[in-house]
């Protein structure tokens, strides 16, 4: 028997390789003589760098960055193992959890973090850049990025205008000229999974200004800076970005990124499905088992487990998730590929404790759920 | 395929029959054509009398009782279906839940009651009495009891002795001459899960009279008092009851039962098994699921989970056991009989909302332990 197990983290407790290791520990309790194959997962956020450096046996590089507000910060980024992709978090670079609560204004905040790590990518000479673009502090269109790779934007002075999500109201110029060239030799996916335009009602500013810190007014005016970014690049560059489905992603990131050449936003766990050739590894398997922290009704929009589900089923295999919660409405996901839930809490404590307890509930959970399947009933 | 549930009550939250029926919900909207058969389970404690009325189709019998301080209380015991068999827990009338927390004083409280509840039976017109003793808030040896059913115990200037603890030291006649004579043509079986003597350090008083409220002295005294009942009871009666395996449960009430013809005490969830007869259910069963509020390590000392595991394993069935929660030193249960656990617990939550999800929490669990079973993996 072949067992194939995919899990997503389990936030604030466990990485996906250490959840993947627990419940291959509990499996092999009952079996000890089958063959596990390990795939730690993501869905593009956090831990997806972590998941993929796991994944493909790659390693973490540690960058010094531009921070949201122009200071410097320690970020990383991962390369995979065989030195072709890099895995970059635009959280680690411009996140904002980086911007301490009192601080938090998208007036302000760049991207340009985010560039570096990019620009950094390039460095290390990969053929293939992941980048995911969720939990970031800024609202700048990617402008601090695309400033870092060497994109010039100028104002009515002919000066480069200056970092956040204001300024893009003074850009007069853009200039592709001093653009890295090495990113034309690139593929460069963006997990994104968000469809959100960049400007208006349902744009960057309007959805997911005010998380980052932006009152109503702020939220009015950096929609009015996003647009007339989005008009300038259309103008100048023949780019049209403003009404491009995913351009409001991470303050207008997703917007940002398409004046790069190659650029692909796709679903996030989809981009993670591929790099970790998930299914090469199902289409031979007897059994999926896949997990994340929390499993609800919102698990089937993007989600890992379902995202491992579907694989799956393309191949016919039945999939087990082993989760950290489950929610009331969760049994939606039974129709998205998921053939049985098991949580692991096994008694009520505080959340410090439980998340403590998640190792050893994981291993107790795979083990009972090994224990079952055993039984032949 | 037939699939017997024998469940114990989920203490605070179900009773047996609602575990089994929410385990047969869980499971038929997976397998809805099987042949279930619902066993409601206890192990002679509380919940017992109310596990053998669903199981045995039978009825509730209210009584008012004489109360562990002299007062009047409402009791009840249980009618099997085919009205031969009465079932009575001592906790109903003599239980320590009667009594306030201020005036818990096991050298006043009496048995009393639950003579009374036995002597109804008798009324009624049954073969066989099942009697728990568990929870009583009494440690007169069952001397209240004795009374009840009419056997004298007369003190030094021949008058009868009142009741309590205490008021056993007095004992200087016992006489049995107007016992009632029913008791001899019924079977009388108590449940009984603890092998304490009567006296001394391993006995009634010592090891249970501090949770009744009895201070050192007061142990010391109820001891003595125990000691001198058994002495008198061995030179008039010519039966040892002292230092009978058993003789101190219940403050001495495993004791003073002896005193009666037919009586014998067995093992609580034996006693359960055989009323219920759940050998003849589970002999032609393909799996056999249980259950019990909470299982630990403790669940291997006479728990009904592992009772039921027993008979399965005579037969050679699978037993699965859904839980409500789960320590983390449960897993000596697998060395007898369990298979598999599964605990219910979904999310973290207060203890009320947690019980008060508990149905949903343990269908849900009964159909994603099915849905793995329909997978055959």
């Amino acid at each position: 028997m072949k067992i194939v197990i995919a899990p997503d983290s389990f936030k604030e407790s466990l990485t996906a390789l250490e959840v993947a290791e627990a419940i291959e520990t509990g499996f092999k309790r009952v079996f000890p003589d089958e063959i596990y194959q390990k795939v730690p997962m993501a869905d593009g956020g956090e831990g997806s760098v972590q998941s993929l450096i796991d994944a493909t046996a790659g390693l973490l590089v540690e960058v010094e960055v531009t921070a949201p507000l122009g200071d410097k910060t320690q970020a990383f980024l991962g390369i995979s193992g065989d030195k072709q992709t890099a895995f970059i978090e635009m959280a680690a670079a411009s996140g904002l959890h980086l911007v301490p609560f009192s601080q938090r204004n998208p007036l302000k905040t760049t991207s340009y973090g985010t560039g570096e790590l990019i620009k950094k990518a390039l460095d290390l000479g990969v053929s293939k850049i992941l980048l995911g673009i969720g939990g970031s502090a800024t609202n700048d269109g990617g402008v601090g990025m695309l400033q870092a790779l060497g994109v010039s934007f100028r104002n009515s002075q002919q000066q480069e205008i200056g970092f956040g999500g204001e300024r893009l109201a003074e850009i007069a110029a853009i200039s592709l000229e001093n653009l890295d060239p090495r990113l034309a030799k690139v593929q460069f996916e963006v997990a994104c999974d968000v469809n959100n335009p960049l400007c208006g009602e349902r744009g960057a500013a309007a959805v997911f200004g005010p998380q980052k810190g932006a009152t109503p007014e702020m939220v009015q005016q950096l929609d009015q800076a996003l647009a007339h970014f989005a008009k300038v690049a259309a103008q100048q560059l023949g780019v049209e970005i403003a009404d491009h489905a995913g351009a409001g992603a991470a303050g207008g990131m997703g917007g940002g990124l398409l004046l790069l050449p190659n650029v692909q936003l796709k679903a996030g766990v989809q981009i993670i499905i591929e790099a970790t050739q998930l299914a090469e590894q199902i289409k031979d398997a007897d059994l999926v088992i896949t997990g994340e922290g929390r499993m609800d009704a919102q698990s089937i929009a993007g989600k890992t487990p379902i995202g491992v589900a579907k694989t799956a089923k393309q191949f016919g295999k039945p999939v087990i998730a082993i989760v950290g919660c489950l929610r009331e409405d969760y049994s939606v996901v039974y129709q998205h590929g998921i053939d049985a839930v098991f949580p692991i809490i096994c008694q009520l404590n505080n959340l410090e404790d439980t998340l403590k307890q998640g190792k050893q509930n994981l291993i107790s959970t795979a083990e009972n759920v090994a224990r079952l399947i055993k039984l032949k009933i």
